[in-house]
């Protein structure tokens, strides 16, 4: 009988077809790109080129935005740290899950903690879990603030805000960085440009 | 400003490539098939045959095992009543994922209670959660008793469990029901045949 934290007497259920099969129906590696930075670092413009590219090479994807599970899965979660660990430990779960069912899943979440992040790639097969660092400066991304959400963070109207009163832990060593040359910023296709390329080399485009 | 539940400035990333591109790149269309029934009813089994007709036809499918997820996204919980619906909850926000990805999701929990059932349902655009009521008698399922429960039921040793110490709620209105025929069960490959019918009848399995 099995035992796992708060469930006993859970068994697991292998199923004919797996990973392998999935992959090769729609000729493609399951993998997760999880897309890391801080509120107006170009998360989810990165995630949307990135997701139209792929369907543009005929390849499954699927965006997990953080915002919007916020909506659904993770609607009981508010922004209290031990709800932050959750919400992102929720997304790993489900990334896995589509990695597993053969997509390649684009999660997008300001994922300031170095710790969670890490315990996500954690959770899947050896570098199946792609890091992408949007490195903008945080005097970019305010002077962008395309929600307004910096102006109210500045306004002490909400608290805990990263960049402001809350830290970003960059990463230590991810798999892609986005960040700007000469002062100037990469466009959504150049950057969705650069993820493909680490794809197609890494095999993940295929099944052959 | 958004205000959902526990999340404040939330906003919602509408993303180019939505439900029917993916479904026209995969020549399908996403639902949830929802199996529902008491332990050893053959949820399971179902949903290992029915992925694997599917993935014969060439169309993608991905099984959510209640026992399974409960390894992973739902390790956090237990089975006291309100971890019971919130598991069942998130099996349901997931499903809603996977068939907004345009995969035919197949869900395998004993889920008894009907209220938590049509919670799931009501997260589905009409007509795409199907559910598949595992219609077995309770002295079958018992005498089966594979994963040797009921038998710990019985003694005591686990308490609430459904069909003993717990109800079990029948569907009012599902979509297929599975039953014994002049005391014989179906076999795997009938069940599955079954549901592929009327996957193929409502239109999933194409996109034209």
């Amino acid at each position: 009988m099995a035992s796992l934290g708060n469930s006993t007497n859970i068994f697991w259920q292998e199923c004919p077809v797996g990973k392998l099969e999935r992959q090769r129906l729609i000729n493609q590696k399951g993998c997760v790109v999880w897309i890391t930075g801080l509120s107006g670092s170009g998360k989810s413009t990165l995630a949307c080129s990135l997701s139209r590219e792929l369907h543009t090479k005929g390849k499954l994807s699927y965006v997990l935005d953080g915002d919007n599970l916020r909506h659904g899965l993770n609607k009981d979660l508010g922004f209290k740290a031990e709800d932050r660990a959750e919400n992102i430990r929720r997304v790993g779960e489900v990334a896995k899950l589509f990695a597993d069912a053969g997509l390649i899943c684009i999660a997008s979440l300001i994922s300031p903690y170095r710790k969670d992040r890490d315990a996500c790639r954690a959770m899947l097969p050896d570098k199946n879990f792609i890091e992408v660092f949007m490195n903008m400066p945080l005097e970019l991304c305010e002077a962008r603030d395309s929600k307004g959400l910096y102006k109210l963070a500045r306004a002490g109207k909400i608290n805990g805000f990263t960049g402001i009163d809350d830290p970003y832990e960059p990463p230590l060593s991810c798999e892609i960085e986005m960040q700007q040359k000469d002062g100037v910023c990469p466009t959504p296709a150049d950057m969705a440009a650069q993820v493909v390329s680490y794809l197609e080399e890494k095999g993940y485009l295929h099944n052959q």
